[in-house]
């Protein structure tokens, strides 16, 4: 039995959302390279090592040449992954694994590359966190250009372009896209990306928003090549792809695509104007960002500055402690690239849901309300030195303020400026140049910083309202308790009356306070923060120009 | 090589501190009858089953002449116990159980029932919670009980009296009293009770305390019988026994016992007397209770109220969720037991770190904001609802509030206000009577509930501040995590300003609000409540009269 066309014609694929956008077209599956790397013996295992090593040198050089070209299109920032590739191809442990098991085994190039990369793609899937499964296309993307290049070299591969376009722009569709392939593609020939694989932070994920491409990713084996040029609307937005839509379908997504064309146009005109309110009241307008990945989102979405930069990325993404050169180098990138305009560092906000194996902490019965954030920092002032150190000496580079995180006490303020003011000293004594103008805020994020607001005030520059925190432990639901959402209500009037008596604190006292949270980003509430007088809001890049819009409405 | 003298005067052995007070006197080890229960094999089994028949039904009639005989000394909350060993000696699980046994492995009867007894106490004792693991003694008690009747029954066993007394009072040692063996105690025979195992919430601490009898419980293998005749001092309030203590250590604690006689002679005097500030303000003193037991002690203390009945106790000693007739049973018994002074009963507050497995609760992240106490009510209402009949069905027998934990919004109040309108019009109907002047009220222990308590107040007739949460929350620091204590400042300024603040929301909307959390049995923290201007204080039973003392010299 045939199903009604109607029925035919509903079919969706759902995955997650990945970069907002509507986008038509017929699907086309990315053709790769077979890239075969059975194992098989080889004796002259002098040749073969030389056969890698050529490979290995040519893939760097290739590398180099990716970075130049994806300068302009994606940014210094983004680009920065083709000089990663080229580091781990210099790897110590990746290449002699390789050439061990070469030697050891008497085994093809192919097969040493294709077996090691897995294992290390392997461990980096198996961290628990985002950032570090993302880190496994990147060796899986080393490896096939190493493989392919490996082929070429013997005569065994055609060379090929990568790019699907077909005179209409496609829809590519694939598992994951690397980095490299990701860069190659642009925008004429490609209208919407669409995987079966992926992570939220994988580079697919920031250089499709960087480049305005609609992308749903994490479909699973719902797409197949069976989809192979059948016609396809991707809502970036809702993660939905609509198979071979019916006619009012069509017609519902191209009126949407025109509305939301049209929203971004209106939006368009927003980009290089301050933020002000209908009255004139100036409103900072920062973006929150992960990673010095983001800086490139940022200020492709015209934010003002970073209000919330997450220093733990940078923890929990390394296997052991980062150490002040390696946060030194990220921080004055992220300084370096907002070129001046002020960069907000909140200080190690690990524990609770972010952990990372090295820091040993001890399983804990609520670690939301545990060993966290500025807790483990004053507990052990040796990792927050490290920190505050390389942030100093980063000051330098740019605007920098400084944010500690879960603050309940005076006391622990006194204690922070009391380091700050240590490794200060500590650099003058050894001739290294800071910034004497690096501002020191708190997070106002637990009840007790909000009620004694008024007394912290007096020790710091600036207040940021970290709202989620805020509303859960002033409700005591956890915020990541789907079971209990319906008492999570993050309008609830205490939290606003918190937020409140926060901003007149600050004010008395002289100084600004911003909002972090996810409150700031919600349009809804947009016109309670301005009305409570909130100095800046910080949120997402892809919601910034929308709120510089809703402001101008408010107040 | 000897020790010196003075190091070996110097030798204590610690537990944990069980009754208050201080006792000096020898070492006497309690002296049970050898009740040899090995296994041998039984050829007449229709004998056998008669014997424990006998055995068992004698124990019967004995409890109940324990029964009456306890019913003067410890009250008749205490005393009831005699009658729950009659109800298990009646217990049809047990019972055929021991006849199973003896029936089908041919075996005598004291092997049997010490068999069948063991299991159970070990069942007891696996379960996650003190009440539960309290009550395997009374199992050991049932079957020593039967054990000792099989065998004085059969002429192996001469009867003989348990009770100490040597003509000075003595230190009465074992590894746990039975409650039929505290009872046939006197306090001019046995000065103080230490024993190596027990737990807080046994009948032996309840006895103990009851009586005024200095208790160290839980010392482990250190109480061993090298100690018996040897003069010590028992420490009850801080756990600590002094083994042969030199003159020094005599002299320091006869000072400290009469100065403690002194402060007790002292408290006495506030025995009967109203709670009233300097300045002649009274103010309600009332006392906190986990269980039924538990009245005689409240009453001992001379509490004018119950001011927090803990009632998910009753949920946490039964193995499926208590019937409305038992949980009646209870209520009425905790109302007749005050005599109509006022008995606030807090509603389940189940979950967090207080689960009972036939609730099916998920493992949470973040248990202390989770699904708890009125959310699981409030999600489940056939829960409640049972709950809520009994305390009005019991609510005749006395002065009945009914307070409901957890709260953190009006919505909250509404729909716990509505269910109980529901169950009184479901008990109109059937004509089953209940008290038209139960309070309402509501706990105030969320940072939420004290921020909006202008509007709570709106809606109940009191406020309890259940401080132990509220500084948890307010601080985000979980109470109970040790690594962590030095950032929970019970007397942190947030948390003080959320107690004014909720004070004078309460006294504007012409309601009164109390304290039940551990701030209130503070001494250092008193003068801030009376300050503050709360109306009650609720308290452990044994700072009632400390309390009253203290407030006698206040404001």
């Amino acid at each position: 039995m045939e199903m009604p066309t109607s029925q035919k014609a509903k079919l969706q694929i759902r995955g997650t959302p990945a970069s907002r956008g509507i986008a038509f077209g017929r699907i086309s599956f990315l053709k790769r390279h077979a890239l075969p790397s059975e194992r098989h013996e080889v004796s002259d295992m002098k040749a073969e090592l030389e056969r890698f090593e050529k490979a290995r040198t040519d893939a760097i050089a290739q590398l180099g040449n990716l970075y130049e070209a994806s300068l302009e299109k994606v940014g210094e920032q983004n680009a920065v992954v083709f000089q990663i590739h080229q580091m781990m191809l210099d790897d110590p442990d990746y290449v002699s694994q390789i050439n061990e098991l070469i030697e050891n085994e008497h085994v093809n190039a192919e097969y040493a590359v294709d077996f090691v990369s897995k294992k290390f793609a392997d461990m980096f899937k198996s961290m628990d966190n985002d950032y570090m499964q993302g880190r496994a296309a990147d060796v899986i993307d080393i490896s096939r250009r190493v493989t392919e290049l490996l082929l070429l070299n013997s005569g065994q591969l055609i060379p090929q372009k990568i790019s699907p376009s077909q005179g209409q722009p496609v829809i590519l569709a694939t598992d994951d896209l690397s980095p490299s392939e990701t860069v190659q593609l642009d925008k004429d020939s490609v209208s919407g990306i669409i995987t079966s694989d992926g992570s939220s932070r994988s580079h697919t994920v920031i250089f499709a928003r960087t480049m305005g491409i609609a992308s749903v990713i994490c479909i699973g084996p719902s797409l197949n090549p069976s989809l192979e040029g059948k016609f396809a609307i991707v809502d970036g937005g809702s993660g939905i792809v609509y198979i071979e839509p019916d006619e009012a379908t069509i017609a519902e997504f191209t009126e949407r695509k025109r509305t939301e064309d049209a929203l971004r146009a209106r939006l368009e005109q927003f980009r290089g104007k301050e933020t002000l309110t209908l009255s004139g009241r100036k409103i900072h307008l920062y973006a929150n960002i992960g990673s010095a990945d983001d800086i490139e989102l940022a200020k492709a979405s015209d934010a003002e500055g970073i209000g919330l930069f997450r220093s733990e990325y940078i923890y929990l993404s390394s296997p052991d402690f980062p150490s002040e050169e390696t946060q030194f180098n990220i921080y004055k990138q992220v300084l370096e690239g907002m070129s001046g305009k002020q960069v907000i560092i909140r200080t190690l906000d690990i524990g609770a849901d972010k952990t990372a194996d090295y820091f040993m902490l001890k399983p804990e019965d609520n670690p939301a309300m545990g060993m966290r954030a500025v807790r483990i920092c004053l507990t052990r002032p040796e990792i927050f030195k490290t920190q505050l150190k390389a942030l100093y000496r980063a000051s330098i580079y740019g605007n920098l303020a400084i944010m500690f995180p879960m603050i309940t006490t005076v006391e622990e303020v006194k204690q922070c400026i009391a380091l700050c003011d240590e490794v200060k000293k500590d650099l003058s004594k050894n001739s290294i140049p800071y910034s004497h103008n690096v501002s020191l805020g708190i997070m106002i994020e637990t009840p007790a910083s909000a009620i004694i607001s008024d007394e912290l005030a007096q020790y710091v520059d600036f207040f940021s309202i970290g709202t989620n925190d805020l509303t859960q432990f002033t409700l005591a639901v956890d915020r990541q308790n789907a079971e209990i959402s319906k008492f999570l209500n993050p309008y609830h009037h205490a939290v606003i009356r918190l937020i409140e008596y926060t901003v007149k604190n600050a004010h008395d006292a002289g100084i600004w306070v911003g909002v972090c949270g996810e409150l700031a980003a919600d349009e809804g509430f947009t016109h309670e923060l301005v009305r409570i007088g909130v100095d800046e809001i910080s949120v997402a890049p892809s919601s910034v120009l929308m709120l510089r819009a809703r402001i101008s409405t408010l107040g």
